[in-house]
This record gives structure tokens, sequence and C-alpha cells, in this order.
């Protein structure tokens, strides 16, 4: 086959889970009929692999030294969400319930990935909440071990600052089917029901 | 979300099976330490996408305008075997049991599609069928009905040019557990069975 094509699937293994049967899929799909849109590919990388950085104040990514949120006025400077990934901290914008600051980790502890506190930018989250003095710091990692693990380390690299941590609220996610929820999150629900008063009833 | 992120998610999207969360995926996953393989990436496209052309005789993608089995002195000009993409010559070739000349539709004739003959270069298989007078020409389409109507309007049109047509063999494949194939195989391959000589028990 052609050299161009053979790199070409190769290049696109670099891609999650794309094994090489998709990736010569890829190739003769784009090459057939679909060059232009294969060019603003080429394009578009370019772009977003030479020109996003980690914005300097939350480490999310973003093609300003500061990224939108942090550079803005009105947000409540006290409070403080630390989230795993760009996408966690989008669906924390959609709910409309926060208006505070962002840190984004950019995963979490994960030593058998090789990913530990360097990869997390805990120096810069440290430095951040030593500058800042935030009220509240609130942890909403995935509701994983990994994501437990994580919180527990930030919590001990963070104590020394004497802010308030709080955490995402556990319980049965709305919509959620008791029967096809899985028994740690019912057995947790439980053990933290809140109690009710008449106005709690909706 | 930057913007150039929300380009290469969009970009990400004329690439076959993907959908906005893999999409999503492809682009955090690049720009989270893969940046030299996301710019690899967009190379091989651009080249790709503006190097790769028709092989001016077999059809199929290649970077110059002869394909190397075309340019070779050593292969078969008496025998043509057309196949639907480059991907089935590749195929053929791996058999070792071919070594004539071949020519690549690019697809089969699929009218809900909007692929018809002119997108198929017949032209050009025509044309080149009346320069080389073949002694056979091989229909090596997939054995699909879009294949067999495929090569039922390829004979029409490659009739006037009286060449002796040939089709692979239908039947069961090796390997392949009689329970398991599907019933017009196991029809076709009774009404087409072989009759057998001593010479051909194996």
């Amino acid at each position: 086959m052609s050299e161009c094509i053979d790199d070409l699937i190769d290049a696109f293994l670099c891609l999650p889970s794309v094994g090489p049967r998709s990736a010569q899929r890829m190739a003769y799909h784009l090459l057939l009929g679909k060059r232009k849109k294969g060019l603003n590919l080429a394009d578009c990388l370019t772009r977003a692999m030479t020109k996003v950085q980690h914005c300097q104040s939350c480490n999310t990514f973003s093609s300003e030294s500061m990224c939108d949120l942090c550079s803005s006025k009105v947000r409540n400077k006290a409070q403080l969400c630390i989230v795993e990934m760009p996408l966690d901290r989008l669906a924390i914008e959609k709910t409309g319930a926060f208006s505070g600051q962002y840190f984004v980790l950019m995963g979490h502890l994960s030593p058998i990935d090789g990913i530990g506190p360097e990869q997390l930018a805990i120096d810069k989250l440290f430095a951040r909440c030593k500058d800042v003095a935030f009220d509240e710091v609130i942890f909403a990692l995935n509701p994983s071990m990994e994501g437990e693990a994580t919180i527990h380390y930030l919590k001990e690299v963070l104590k020394p600052l004497n802010i308030c941590f709080s955490q995402l609220a556990r319980g049965v996610p709305m919509g959620g089917e008791l029967e096809f929820l899985d028994s740690s999150t019912i057995g947790r629900a439980l053990s933290k029901r809140s109690l009710m008063s008449e106005d709690d009833i909706l």
C-alpha cells in the first residue's frame, strides 16, 4: 500500500479505543471523498496541540493563560470546587448551583498508570489555596475508588491551611430506580438518610 | 470551553463511528500528554489528504500516478481481477494465488448512498478492458446483495468486449462450522457441489 496511507493508519492508533481495523476504516473513509474534512481535522489538531495550555489559575485547558471563568469578576472568590476533568467543571456549571472558583486536577491519583501528585498539579493547587484563603473547598471528584483515594490525599495536603472541606452528597441519583442501583449506593444512602420535615416533601 | 478544543471535538465527528462523546475523549486524550502524537496525526492527515491520488491504471489509492503493482513488469497481463476496495486487493495478494492485474472500484453500487456508475470509475474500467484485451476478468467483489448487483451491472457494461468472465467460488469457508453457517451459504454450496475424484481427497 502507499506509504502515506500506512503512516496515516499508524497515526490513528494514537486515539483511544482505535485499533488497526478502525484506523484503516478512518483512513479510507477520509480518502474517499472526505478530503476537505480530513484537512480541517489536521488543521484543528495542529492548532489545539500547539495553542492549548493550562490555565495558570485553575489548571483547566485554555487557549489563554487565564481561562474565562478565572478571569470573570462576578464569581464568588470564597469557594473552590476541585474536579477531575474539564468536562466535570462543565457539568457543574450546567447545574447553575455553583458560582465559585474551580481547580481542575486533570485526572485522579493512579500509581498503576504513573499518575502521582506531580501529574495532578497538586503543588499549584496548594499554592493557590495558600494565596487565596478560601472559606470552603468542595471536592467534586468522581465517586470511585480512585476519586476517594485522591480526596483523602488532597485533604492531607491541604490540612495545614485550615480550610473547611466538603464533598458532593452521596445517595440515590434523581430518576434512578432502586431496583437497578448497586448495593453500595443504596447502603450509603440509607446510612446517610436525611430526616424529613413537612417542608421537605415535594 | 476553549474555542480550539470545541473546533477539534467538532472536527473529530468526521470520522466513522465517532459521536460527540468519543470525539471529546479523543480531544482530551491527545491534549493530556499525547501532543506529539496529535501533531504527528495532523501531519500524516495533511500529507495523505493532499498527496494520495487514484492509480491511473487500477484506480487504487497511490501516492504515485501509477501504483506499484501496475508498474510491475513481472505480473501476468492477461487476467484482470476486479475488487471493491484497496484492502480486498491486499487480501487477494496475501493468498499468493493471483499474479495478474487489478481494478479497484472503490465501493459497490448503492443508489441509496448516491453511489452510481460514475462514483465507481466504471468508464475507466471499460476503457482499460478495451485497451488491454484481457483473456479473463475475475469478479472478486464481496458476496453481498450489493456486490452481486454490481457484478451484474459490470457484466452488462463489459459484455460488448467479449471477455471471459469468472467470479470467486461460493461455498463453505475453510475452517467454518456447518452448524454456524447461514442456510444460503450451505444451500449454495450444496447446489454447486463438486464431484470428487480419488485425487481430490486430502
